[in-house]
């Protein structure tokens, strides 16, 4: 199939280079030249402009934006919106915030074009691993664009099948699905990530009390322990209940580091676990680790906090309790 | 009455000092010779060691140790008892962990002696307020000693009455109160300030918030706001759900200096706090606001922790993020 | 003062005879007769529309709105403004979203109108004990309108004043504060109920831990306790850190029925808990007790969630462990 | 090797299965004769009593205890130590706490006597995948009985090799580790444990809002989804950052009952969930997901807590709220 793809940063360009792999036509764009250039080498075509791009395109035409999520992608959406065609579709594959999909997918549908907002997972590993990817928008879209969804996936592969799946959507075990209508792409991503956040937490805190256990004075006697983090996060890779993709990629920076000692600290954090306690509000479920998981690394950011000198001067208040004080 | 007060830190000489004014006779020691003499010119008899504190009580005796919970405590405690008389009474006034009274309770009781513990809240305003006083024990020994604690607890003074109250016991709205057997004193101190956390950590939550959207750049639009943080406490301090002594404390200092500057954002932690939890896991009950407002002093005295960079390991592996990365 | 006032449920009519206790003049409505008539008896001034009311009332005219948040606020705040001449102000003293502040500030500041944003506090017993006002709009607005807000709030009282306030605003020590422009004294009401979220669930859990362990089995040896929760929370009204309204409250609660028997258990939440938490997210300002409140009460409304089936689930997958299954 | 096993439930059975069918020979024993005679059957030394046992074993001798936790552990251990000779070796398979393991090996090894603690994880699916062991006690020990631990074990498998493990302790990539000292074993099961806690409820809460998200009413309105909860967890298999053993099965039993009617929702928790939260609270760890995680099945076991009702009253107190009442 054709597709166009606006957007060559690592994502864009991976997904270029997959689709070309099994046999797609790819028009690209990005506002700098040279990835472009670079997947022209490999058969893509490579367009100076959007209008160049539309015009590339037979209709209907499907155009994939891959840009970072905010006003860029909605100017981009909406420039292509006005030179397409009727039938024509539109797909975010970046990490929009899902109730922007809910208002582009209408705000399109007026116009007589189709809209599809895609939550792909698999990061930088994506173009050899495939990419796990959540659709939303309408299902005869998806069913017209399928034979892209099947390229970029990562298919069946060697992992085991899941038992009582008989008679289920064969897509889900190719590693793509529609989830519903314009939006639920985004939002199974965004708990996706959420639920990413509070696994890479449960590690963390996992891993650092294997640390401060091994810590050479100031512990109950009982503790005289040395643990090497490494190869614990190696053991655990075979057999144990905590098998997963974020356990092998931990064992691997141990390895290579068991002090870790490049990192600050700092931790950022994006929109999606902002959203996810979003949704936890206003759905009214309650979700502590999904929250606590978000809030840890706000708290990683900052030297101190204000309410930590709020606990401080409290305590000073009541009990004459002298905390250190701010040197100088 | 007479009472043996051993241990003359701040707490210890203001209750001395609280139980004079109000009448009572009180022997005195410290291994620092120089808060008894000063008491002594108050009225105490001071004394040079234990053996010469029994000697000087009249049976049966009762002598309230003040001192810091632990091996101190402990050793006092087993050396008065070898000293005294079935009959006599020692009381732990300290911050001791309830446990520890239960076992100390069956020890003494093994000897005829009997055993009180005494959670005792008020800080370094209790010589002028009172202290309230959570009291563990048998009852009888409790009720001998009514008078003492007549003295220190704060009394009816002008808190408006329950509603309800007809027929209750009327010391705990005189602020002392029998809570149940050895270690219920303790027991109840423990969570009274595992409760405490829990306030000052909702209010350091709150003014946080309200500091933090003051910030000039970098939130949404709508907010503009440029708080002032000690008049805010001070407006809460009439007619609001949330007043409370600590709240006045909190507008105190942030009248002083509404940038806390003095402060450094560590915040200690006592054992109560952390055998909340304990407990908390042992009755299996739920208590996440505890919990939280004591990993919260946890965290504040680190720089950065191992949890967190094990975050930006895995995120570096996955995505290929790059955090800010230590200097040098 | 001449004042109107529309939205005469229990707080509304409150307002209206506080404000006439201080010989100020208010003009009433509601959509049902009856409250307004009541208060005519008392001296105000009831009329039978909003038309009536803005013809009733002196330019330049202050109208105060205390209706449920939302979409009767807003269309009567858009009825009135339609009405109303520039120079006249407008009040929102109910629980609006702080956002809806903002905007309706510059909507009626285009219009050539004031408006102010009221959080009160002080609840049912406001009537005698005053309200707490925080207050948002324009100054001179704010400065205008002040004896309203005098006779309104506590006023000093008998409460101990705070240290280091000399030179500081003396409006807070009198219950009203000017927090800021437009949606600021939302923003601060909010704040304010957060806080007491998290205080109201740290003397929750503290409760429940007392009881809990009364348990008479199923604890470790030590505990065999058999705790008064009624005689704790008073013992803890005199002298001790945890000194509040809300425990005044507890202490009546449990005075009447230490059961506490005649509620479910199930917990309502208002917007302001809600809000907290965004506010959390857009400041990155961790608040984890603040949260845990709000989930807590949401937790408290289901009687089992989906969340907790897929724990069993899994148990039973890896573990092959058996929870209790469902009856029927 | 010779390996005496006591204790033949299905995790000890299957132990001395895998054993077998590797070529070790087992001389085995339980209270209750039917399994020891099916084992027997498949080669395996059965005897009437632990005395027995010990008479069949050369020396040095090495028994696996596989109990339950506690008394039964505890007997049997100091019940093997008294007829052991010096040089013979003790291992507890089983789970307990760490601490015991610590004081275990210094009262057994002052008779001469070795001890291993080994935390084993692989669940009934063990037998075919082997067994994730984490051991702790004398080096000198674990190497001597390595070929059990490496016939327990998963072996590398087709699991790919970790990076920059180059001259690393070559027996992790084999799946079992020895971790250290006395204790160490069963304090590395029980930090996986507390993390297996936390990723699972990561993965509760996302489905969760998954299932709370589609709601038929009462969600704002951009909300119109009907999540198959079954398909997401498939498609997540492939290519997402949760891949994971725990998610492969969340997809197996969403795949079999995707409302997963069966369960009840009431969640138990073993020791190794209470002890991390000891061990946070020992080390000073922030472990908020993992405490979290564990609270939450607390919370799931009960219809209502004390807390919701002390809620429920404050809210009655100071704002007249009704809350639904208990019904009867």
């Amino acid at each position: 199939m054709q597709l166009g793809v606006v957007g060559l940063g690592r994502m864009g360009a991976n997904i270029v280079r997959r689709l070309h792999r099994a046999g797609h036509n790819c028009v690209v764009y990005d506002r700098d030249p040279k990835p472009g250039e670079a997947l022209a080498r490999d058969g893509a075509v490579n367009v100076g402009d959007l209008k160049e791009m539309v015009a590339k395109l037979e209709a209907p035409r499907a155009i994939w934006i891959m840009l970072p999520a905010g006003e860029i992608t909605e100017t981009t959406l909406a420039d292509l919106a006005a030179m397409m065609s009727p039938g024509d579709t539109l797909i975010d594959g970046g990490n929009a915030f899902w109730k922007d999909d809910v208002r582009r997918g209408r705000e399109l549908e007026a116009k007589g074009l189709h809209y599809l907002d895609i939550g792909t997972s698999g990061g930088v590993h994506g173009l050899d691993r495939g990419y796990c990817l959540m659709i939303g928008g309408d299902k005869a879209t998806f069913d017209r664009l399928e034979p892209i969804f099947q390229a970029l996936a990562p298919g069946k592969g060697g992992i085991e099948p899941t038992k009582h799946r008989e008679g289920r959507n064969p897509t889900a075990e190719q590693g793509y699905l529609h989830c519903g209508p314009a939006g639920a792409g985004h939002f199974v991503k965004m708990i996706h990530n959420g639920i990413e956040y509070g696994m890479m937490q449960a590690f963390a805190e996992g891993f650092d009390l294997l640390r401060n256990a091994s810590a050479k004075d100031g512990l109950p006697e009982e503790y005289g322990f040395d643990f090497d983090v490494a190869e614990i996060a190696e053991v655990w890779r075979r057999g144990s209940v905590v098998t997963s993709w974020l356990l092998d990629l931990t064992a691997e920076a141990l390895a290579a580091d068991e002090e870790l000692g490049a990192y600050s600290g700092h931790v950022s954090d994006s929109g999606e676990g902002r959203w996810t306690v979003q949704a936890a509000i206003e759905t009214a479920t309650p979700a502590e680790v999904l929250t606590s998981s978000l809030y840890t690394r706000f708290r990683s950011r900052k030297d101190h906090t204000f309410a930590e000198k709020i606990l401080s001067a409290m305590r000073a208040g009541f009990g004459g309790h002298v905390e250190p004080k701010k040197q100088g």
